[in-house]
């Protein structure tokens, strides 16, 4: 498709604007919107801020009163067509008077679809498709979340230039460097559940909260950024613990008061641990990770930031269920000790994971490498 | 030191001229110079192209002129002071008239020191250390064989984002992309020779030559680079197994026509293997590294390109032998293979080897990652 630079240019900032809401409109997508008026000037911008808070076409077209008809609006997601906490974009559109819509990506939630048809139906034009692929990557999670029917999942390990992220003897702290550790948190903040591996959790006893600022040496100081998300009413990450057999000890420091926690365990083990259990199904090397998933996602879990450790991460790659790899490597060697990545089925050369690196920034002394599956089956791209 | 402006302008650009020879001045430094006449204007530049050529200094005052008398010369490296292959560069600067010369570096060298008192004494002033740091980074190889009497060493490695550099059944072509094999036989052609364990030479019976292409398929067309170097009289670079016990079959193709072997094996074994041999004392896990690094030196090998296996890098690694480690990094997960580097004497996380990340670049799709020891027993730095 030949796309008009000029569309081109206005998409390019509807995709900017969508960006802000990142990491706190869950479980709605992150929304984008540039409204012009009939003459072709910039009249309204807006994004989708938070879930309940007006969407972006509703913003923009606010500050664009009246210069909005006859004009064109930009939106990186096809206008919703349904009546939720607000009334359908598309009737919003259709009573400004805009007489042309581009649209980047398709709404594949069948609830919200119909939006463009909507439009069509009442005589405005509608050009679809246009800087998809930007406006699908900055959507990505809820994207996935919308057409799998299963959480997106950002697998982060934190390793040496060899692979490594512990010694022969077990320790490793710290391998990375604050700058890295700040990063994780700020990612960790920015997903809706936090999810871990009965092995870390016996293992770090990790607190699995998102915080600004790193602990305090004696352990105490969690950072205010919980009491900030709560106050804004954007929500806590959930943290998950995947532990067949409720192993986790009733002390460990993820049972805290600082977040929502759920406990993954299979349906056939009896416990008395007080903490809100997720029942799953068992399956060869634990629990049924794409139930996980589902289940996760039936509770609004748009987007999981995995943290291992290496057997479940191993799993999770195993079976083609992380969307999103976020390697912290330091400039450090061991030559012996953990893994970063444990056993993930591949026997031979030919069955090799690949992936494509998406970014590549230094973090302190640290690099940090984004990567994503170059071929996820099943899945839309 | 505070250093002026222009000072540090010129040098950075005598520096730029320096990295020109970078390959192929060994078993000399590289070295560059920038003229300026007495108004300050540029009047010439140098800098050492091949062992055997002009000096920098010379090149510079050549092309100055009679305008380098009453002028300042920038030199990268202190001025020799001795007559080898050409006459002493201080001398030259006298003859020239330079009222001024500044210097980055000092000649570690004995046999070449003296040039900055030479010129002193003959009332000349001299300013020392002037980017000294960029000055050293750049003839980083010759320095580190200058002042330690043994071979610069760099160990590349290439390997998934776990740090594998196979799969479970030993398999491993190719991890890593066309255009990072390029690049390594770039750096290969740019060494004095390339080291490569018995290990490595056993399973995969390596040319271990630099070419600029990669062979075909069927294994033949070994590029044009050996020719090339050889009709331009720059060296092509020694191939060296470490192979304690003479183990290198004589089919071998490190044992070919096209570059120069040497095997290095224990002085208590005897072979009648036709070949150049190393004899070098045994230690703990094979045979002595820094002694097989100073008889290399001894040979004006300056710099080293160990190519592993993981058995030995871990071993170089180990006993801080490694001077710059260079990594390729395939955007990939394998969760189980061979590691990329074997024990390298870290029992616990405090022993670990810390490096400090010099250069970041995407080569095609993977990354390559460079880097330093962070500090290095018993080296300037
Ligand atoms: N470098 C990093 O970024 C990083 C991050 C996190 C953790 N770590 C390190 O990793 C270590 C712990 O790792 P780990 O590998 O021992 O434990 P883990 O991966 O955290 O947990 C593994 C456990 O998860 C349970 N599990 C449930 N379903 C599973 C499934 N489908 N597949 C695999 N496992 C499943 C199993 O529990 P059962 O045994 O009860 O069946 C399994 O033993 C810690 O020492 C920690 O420091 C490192
Ligand atoms: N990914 C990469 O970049 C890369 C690069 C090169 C090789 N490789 C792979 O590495 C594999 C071979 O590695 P490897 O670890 O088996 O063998 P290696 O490291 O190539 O060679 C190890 C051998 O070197 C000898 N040696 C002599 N002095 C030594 C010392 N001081 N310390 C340690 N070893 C010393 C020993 O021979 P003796 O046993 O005779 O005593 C030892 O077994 C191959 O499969 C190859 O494909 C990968």
């Amino acid at each position: 498709m030949e796309i008009p630079a000029q569309d081109a240019a206005h998409m390019a900032r509807a995709v900017e604007l969508a960006g802000r809401g990142h990491g706190t409109t869950s479980p709605n997508p992150v929304v984008g919107c540039v409204v012009l008026d009939a003459a072709g000037e910039v009249a309204g911008e807006g994004f989708h801020a938070y879930a309940g808070g007006p969407h972006a076409e509703v913003v923009a077209l606010a500050q664009a009163g009246e210069r909005a008809r006859g004009g064109t609006a930009y939106v990186t997601l096809e206008p919703c067509d349904h009546t939720g906490r607000t009334g359908p974009c598309s009737q919003a559109l259709l009573d400004a008077g805009v007489a042309r819509v581009v649209i980047a990506v398709s709404d594949p939630n069948p609830k919200a679809a119909g939006g463009a048809a909507r439009l069509r139906a009442r005589g405005v034009a509608v050009t679809s498709g246009v800087l998809a692929g930007e406006a699908g990557r900055v959507n990505e999670e809820w994207l996935t979340y919308a057409r799998l029917g299963r959480s997106h999942v950002t697998w982060k390990f934190a390793a040496t230039l060899d692979g490594r992220s512990a010694a022969e003897d077990g320790t490793s702290q710290w391998i990375t460097s604050p700058e890295a550790r700040a990063d994780v948190h700020r990612l960790r903040a920015a997903s809706d559940a936090i999810v871990a591996g009965i092995g870390t959790v016996l293992a770090d006893d990790p607190r699995l909260t998102a915080r600004p600022t790193p602990p305090a040496e004696d352990g105490s100081g969690v950072g205010d950024e919980v009491g900030v998300r709560r106050a804004t009413g954007v929500r806590v990450p959930l943290r998950v613990v995947v532990d067949p057999d409720g192993r986790t000890p009733p002390s460990a420091r993820v049972l805290d008061d600082q977040a929502p926690t759920l406990v993954a365990i299979a349906d056939d083990v009896e416990t008395d641990l007080k903490a809100d259990l997720l029942r799953l199904p068992r399956h060869a090397a634990g629990l049924d990770l794409p139930a996980l998933l589902g289940e996760l996602a039936a509770r609004e879990v748009v987007s999981v930031f995995l943290e291992g450790g290496p057997t479940l991460a191993g799993s999770f790659i195993g079976q083609g269920l992380v969307d999103r790899v976020v390697a912290y490597v330091a400039p450090a060697l061991l030559g012996s000790g953990r893994a970063a990545l444990g056993a993930a089925g591949v026997r031979t050369i030919g069955e090799l994971h690949r992936l494509t690196f998406d970014d590549i920034s230094p973090i302190g002394p640290d690099v940090r490498l984004i990567a994503r599956p170059t071929t996820q089956p099943g899945r839309e791209k």
